[in-house]
């Protein structure tokens, strides 16, 4: 924003359409850049050209990759990027009295048109020091989009691609929006479907979701169902009576069951025929849940429907998906009810990967898992470390210097390669100063450590892909890249991470992927790193 | 929601104006709540009564206390609750086709306008399995708004009180809600300011805010200042080159100090004489940080300004801020500037409660600490787990069971009282049956564990506080409670806390406190639990 002057002469600032997120406005930021953009327009500067990285220095979850996402969302914030009248009278009345009017009237001007914002593609996997972004302040945006992208992600690869996983965390989300990004972005990194309603409609998410443990409570007895009759599936006749229809399977096998639940459980399949998953663990799952469903599945079965499944909220989820196989296994021998045997099983209940994983290593029938808290909140890590640096200014290359050499900088504007192997899996990346020449296929180039200067190989790629691609404003000779829509995002989140060498991806003691530098580029920051270092250690 | 018919007779709905948040709407809902409610509609069940209980089941973050917040966005939800037609398109396209016409102009007639809504007060101290609220789901705004707010109050009690706290935590809140949330109620929980400004315009917190590194290393040298002069404070005179004003100073004591460094602090007080606060950390703090700001803190003092400070964001915070202070204190002797030795410290730098703790523990000179990451994440403990659970319908109470104790609801309408002792503390809190007398003043009253039949005190209350107050709709014989401003709300949050029992709201093992039920309803929950139970292990 600081080096972004008002511009007569064209205007490129474009309205995106699209769900925007209503609570982005220009003053979701922190004062300092208000005061900042002042000191900066004080001094003059504001018209001249800064370069920021936008990464992060560590991986989440004790795993070494990350995907990228919520760029879109930046991009639609800088395309509608232009302060309202009440904002900036907002940011006068945060700001010292002493700052000067013209300030203000500069506000009024800017837009984002003279942003540049080169990225790599959302939903691609990314590393530690790669750089996504340059300019603005994206983090908000980036950081919690990222995380809970890659921890969906993380758990799908637990999970395994047979099975379903819906996302059931919005009643504990960080707020509203976290609840709603929560949606967005486990659908990106692999979700199936959502149980929020409002992400459904605002990003065309697959919706799923079946009833509480109040719906059964609700119920006394099966006394209560007032509207008791159901037509057959073809239409062809109507069962006056369903509730009864399948009663004597319980009197005559499975002694007697909760009535409450027996009750909710038909006035469910009433409402839902085609669509009849009962939660089962309100009174007891083996010896009422269990038999109450089958009783109001076989019914519909008799008029033709064909019941969803159950879904198990508590105690042993291994044990009782076990258990509850049998059982469908068994009913689809006695009763001759073909595939009963394969009815659907949901569990849920504070599941995340540790969980996911201890169910796989016990065996389990489970064949859809509803994932809330762990997902959304990133419990096991709440937060990304993104940073925005300030690597030139002016053409001039500024490095963060810093005790710990993880927090140094790496200077310039830098252009951002993936080298692949033979086997087709990236082997490094390489970041290079803007204007060196690209890496070559079948060429050999020296990747280096950026710090570390024994860590250096030869690598010989036989594919090269950049990274970092021109996402705004875009010009003929640099076309700007298209937004795809989120399902694209989500093909390019799976895509990517099934081309990686397996061992970077897998959840215990991963290999780390190495990010490098050209050897120009490692020079020039050492180089650099000597003029810039404080007096004190040079004497 | 649920037991929510149309009233023709008469309209309660009120729209209450105000900040509200734009991603509320009636769909950020899970599905079942839509299923569920189709399910009802169909067994004409939609005009029974039902009660809920919204509670949790444990203290976040290893204490015995929670802050009860998020009640006036509840209020604001359910006031100006009314389904849009594309809402109930897109809850026509998400349910079964088979779902009946019916139902739908039935959401297109409901409003809240039916619930009733009984909650404590939001900035209350509040305790395990007591009821906060009645009807309907509101669990997301409950949910982040009490853990975000009980993690401010545990991060201020750490502090201290003479401290400033400011929330910095924006950039990696869980989207963008979740950084407008988390310093709203942050600010409620004792902080004192925030820097995010889009906060601070729609809730009236105050906004603080300095400079970055980037600020920093966007400078190359005192020589890039174009306009050097400055006016003195009272405007007697101007001062024609405020960058040469005090370099001596630098060349004369200190040696080589970073330039780039120094351009920067003065252009910025040159744009903020007033409000000069340096980021100290760039370079080297006490090499170049702290001899650069000096520089320009007594160039200002020379003018008739004062300068605010400094901020430390990396290293040895105990370390550092002492060595400063040692350094202002020096300066305030050597040049004879009052209280330059009484220069404001701010720290920062992934502050949390134990790094608070063990500054406090070392000894340190900060006056303010900037706290991000683990204060808006929650990072210690991502999620609180509200549960919203059925306890009576048209009358009858409901009980959920569960083989683990601590899951079991309490059934029931309940009223809540807490009792205080005679040094004025809190001694117990206790639910009643909804038609029971209330305790009173200066009678004994038998104070039961709601399922351990051993534990149970007589209590003689010398003071009785209702806490379930009436928030929705209200009526002329039950007035509504006012929502009031967010500065009384949080004021109430701080004398709660002073009001408890040290002991119980200590950092390291404090004593739980004690949420008991009358021995009226102990026996009521006893009975329907024999009741309730499966009937497998009643044979």
């Amino acid at each position: 924003m600081e080096a972004n002057g008002p511009k007569e002469e064209d205007n490129r600032r474009q309205v995106i359409p699209g769900p925007t997120n209503p609570m982005v406005t220009p003053l979701l930021s922190d004062l300092y850049q208000f005061s900042m953009a002042y000191a900066y327009w004080k001094a003059g500067k504001n018209n001249e050209r800064a370069v920021f990285d936008l990464y992060f220095r560590k991986n989440p979850f004790g795993g070494e990759y990350t995907i990228f996402a919520g760029l879109e969302e930046c991009i639609r914030f800088i395309a509608n990027f232009k302060f309202k009248e009440e904002e900036i009278a907002f940011i006068q009345a945060s700001l010292p009295k002493t700052c000067e009017d013209g300030f203000y009237d500069y506000l009024r001007g800017i837009d984002c048109s003279d942003v540049e914002v080169y990225a790599v593609s959302e939903g691609s996997v990314v590393f530690p020091k790669v750089v996504q972004l340059l300019e603005t302040s994206f983090l908000n945006l980036i950081n919690y989009a990222s995380l809970v992208t890659t921890n969906a992600a993380r758990h799908r690869s637990v999970a395994g691609k047979s099975k379903i996983l819906l996302e059931f965390g919005l009643r504990r989300a960080q707020g509203p929006d976290g609840g709603i990004g929560a949606s967005k972005y486990s659908y990106l990194g692999g979700f199936d479907a959502t149980s929020n309603v409002e992400a459904g409609r605002l990003f065309g998410i697959p919706v799923r979701g079946t009833h509480s443990h109040a719906f059964v409570s609700s119920f006394m007895s099966p006394d209560e169902i007032m509207e008791k009759s159901l037509q057959t599936r073809d239409g062809s006749s109507t069962c006056e009576d369903f509730v009864s229809l399948r009663s004597h399977v319980l009197r005559g096998i499975f002694g007697e069951t909760n009535q409450s639940e027996l009750a909710a459980f038909t006035s469910y399949a009433l409402a839902f025929p085609n669509n009849f998953l009962a939660l089962v663990d309100t009174y007891d799952v083996m010896r009422s849940g269990i038999p109450n469903f089958c009783a109001v599945a076989l019914a519909l079965n008799d008029l033709g429907y064909k019941a969803i499944g159950i879904r198990l909220d508590s105690g042993d989820l291994a044990y009782l998906s076990c258990e509850s196989r049998k059982f469908f296994r068994t009913i689809e021998k006695e009763f001759g009810v073909p595939d009963f045997g394969k009815m659907g099983i949901t569990a849920s209940n504070d599941l995340n990967e540790e969980t996911l994983d201890a169910l796989n290593k016990q065996g389990h029938e489970v064949d859809s898992f509803g994932i809330g808290t762990y997902l959304v909140t990133c419990y096991a890590q709440a937060a990304l470390g993104c940073v925005f640096k300030l690597v030139e200014i002016n053409n001039q290359p500024r490095i963060k210097l810093s005790e710990d050499v993880s927090k140094v900088s790496i200077p310039c504007k830098k252009r951002c390669y993936r080298l692949y192997g033979k086997e087709g899996y990236p082997l490094v990346d390489i970041m290079t100063g803007e204007n060196e020449p690209p890496p070559k296929v079948a060429e050999r180039i020296l990747c280096r450590h950026p710090f570390n200067e024994s860590k250096r190989a030869y690598v010989v790629p036989q594919r090269v892909e950049e990274l970092l691609k021109c996402f705004w404003p875009g010009s003929p000779d640099k076309p700007r890249e298209e937004l795809p829509p989120l399902k694209m995002i989500r093909n390019r989140c799976s895509n990517q991470l099934e081309q990686m060498r397996p061992d970077h991806v897998r959840r215990l003691n991963p290999t780390p992927y190495k990010v490098s530098v050209s050897a120009k580029l490692y020079d020039f920051i050492h180089f650099l790193w000597l003029n810039e270092a404080p007096v004190g250690e040079l004497q």
